[in-house]
């Protein structure tokens, strides 16, 4: 068992020195306390400072830049308040740190969290290329990461929803209905549930023996504005019906399809993936996928609880829903315009 | 909301026959409570009745060809238990039933369940040819399987070792020690995770450079004896390791290794999986993948909590562990025998 005074012996250092550092005393240099904090993390001090912890202060990291969360209509909305339950009848104090790449980039994981007596972390909108997330494969905290898996780490674990599950309800809703010319919007490229949705998009298609044709599959980014850039070149190029990687992503496409002139669904069918509230208010309401973003935020204080008393759980999927609405509809048939006329 | 009148309508049958069938009453026969059973489930009255139960009574179906659970030694024993620890914190009854697969063929699922007033059930043993497998599809009782999995079906819930991220420690293991002609000894062929972990071997060999040779693959069953067949001709085809899917294959492979002439492991190394009490036990001690039992089981619990209160888990892995023990070493150089001599 490492103690304080192995800390000093291995800075030579004194050891109140070590204490001040562990403590956030004021007295002593902003060095001084990270060079303490990052040894006394190697040395594997942090495990037993979480074990000593009767009442567990636990923290929700959120990218700010990746992920809103702060009213009702945005998707950690509700996961961040599914945890929060979860974590009081746990009688866990919850901190609330949204936070910034370039923050991250400043301070190591395993030190910012001994340094605030965390005693484990739930983790959303971290990207794949973020240092914390390789910081987090040789991390001793329990750390639960939302649409994000860590290998071989037992301290970690990914809770999330079953994107292939969801993906292939949508492309069987869509086949039945007709359609065999499917686009798919993606989100950003640099995560790891973007990458799951395309594989399952594709896997879906297969089962449905569709072919997937090349010029159909985009990835954008998990905001409105993207379907600008691709839909004009999907509907050219024969779609009938857009997947989207998330309702916002699909609200742009209902967005650019008005503004060139298609109707939803008549024209072209469009699915979204998330079921925020935005889904409903949407003309015509949004047919999409639905993500239990209350219950995926219990779930991750219930795997983080887990962690936490060394049950090393690595994935805990939710199911997802096809959610059918009024945005898709039966394709049309070649030359029903003209039949019409 | 279905009530007995409206069973009691639908079957041209007296409200008070309907009762006794559902509460099990002798005087009537046993053709007309299985008839009330299986209306009373396909009209949806099971789930109404499962929210009336206050301190759930649950149930844990033991496959007793396919799954052992009564002593120490064997693969069940810490998992029923783990499953009743965490049971005994959340109030419930459990019930322990050993099963055979002519009993499933003859019972329908979902009226056993609600005949029994099992709020829930955990499956044990179950192979993908089995009856209650496929009623599970459309099950509305909140079940969770161990290495099963359902698709579709928010009721039902998988619980599983991550057996990719245990082979693959495992092959990267033995490609460390030198190993190239790895071969793998899988268990009983319509099971699922048999599937997984020959993915997993095929998918680790790739990962490491190593071709798989398909004279060195072959499923077995998940006992001792399946050794005999595979292990003369795993040799003589040039294997200088071989996997196993379980400890008691392992166990099989040492003894038939020995009773060849050849030494474990400086002639053939070996790896289990499971890590039962025989692991530790065997002659060397067996190096092998474990799997947490203790928390499978209260996992398992874990989510059937979950699916009874509507959160529709799909899957929880826990992750799996190398343990190093004397049944691998270094591959044995070509001609070693030859120098030495």
């Amino acid at each position: 068992m490492v103690t304080i005074k192995d800390i000093a012996e291995k800075l030579g250092i004194a050891v109140s020195t070590v204490s001040k550092g562990l403590n956030g005393a004021e007295d002593i240099s902003e060095e001084t306390r990270q060079l303490v904090l990052d040894t006394a993390v190697e040395m594997g001090y942090s495990l037993k400072k979480i074990k000593r912890t009767k009442t567990a202060k636990v923290c929700v990291f959120v990218d700010s830049g990746n992920m809103e969360f702060e009213t009702i209509e945005q998707f950690g909305y509700d996961i961040v308040n599914g945890f929060k339950k979860a974590a009081i009848s746990r009688n866990w104090e919850v901190v609330i740190e949204p936070s910034r790449l370039n923050f991250r980039s400043l301070e190591k994981y395993d030190s910012y969290m001994l340094k605030n007596s965390y005693a484990g972390a739930f983790l959303l909108g971290f990207t794949l290329h973020d240092d914390w997330i390789t910081q987090l494969e040789k991390t001793t905290v329990p750390t639960v990461l939302l649409d994000n898996f860590i290998p071989h780490n037992e301290h970690v674990g990914y809770v999330g929803t079953d994107s292939a599950e969801g993906i292939a309800q949508a492309v069987k809703h869509l086949a039945k209905l007709g359609h065999s010319r499917i686009a798919f919007l993606n989100g950003a490229k640099n995560s790891m549930v973007s990458e799951q949705r395309e594989a399952a998009f594709r896997q879906s298609m297969a089962e449905n023996d569709l072919p997937v044709d090349e010029r159909l599959v985009a990835y954008g980014y998990y905001v409105p504005d993207c379907a600008k850039t691709y839909v004009s070149g999907f509907v050219k190029n024969g779609a009938t019906a857009v997947m989207c990687a998330s309702d916002l992503i699909a609200s742009g496409v209902v967005n650019e399809l008005g503004r060139l002139g298609y109707r939803v669904p008549e024209d072209v069918s469009v699915i979204g993936f998330d079921d925020l509230p935005v889904a409903e208010e949407l003309d015509p309401p949004l047919t999409t996928v639905r993500q239990d973003r209350t219950n995926l935020g219990k779930s991750a204080a219930l795997m983080l609880d887990g962690l936490i008393r060394g049950v090393s759980m690595s994935k805990l999927l939710l199911r997802a829903k096809l959610v059918v609405r009024y945005s898709t509809g039966p394709v049309k048939a070649k030359g029903d315009k003209i039949q019409r006329s």
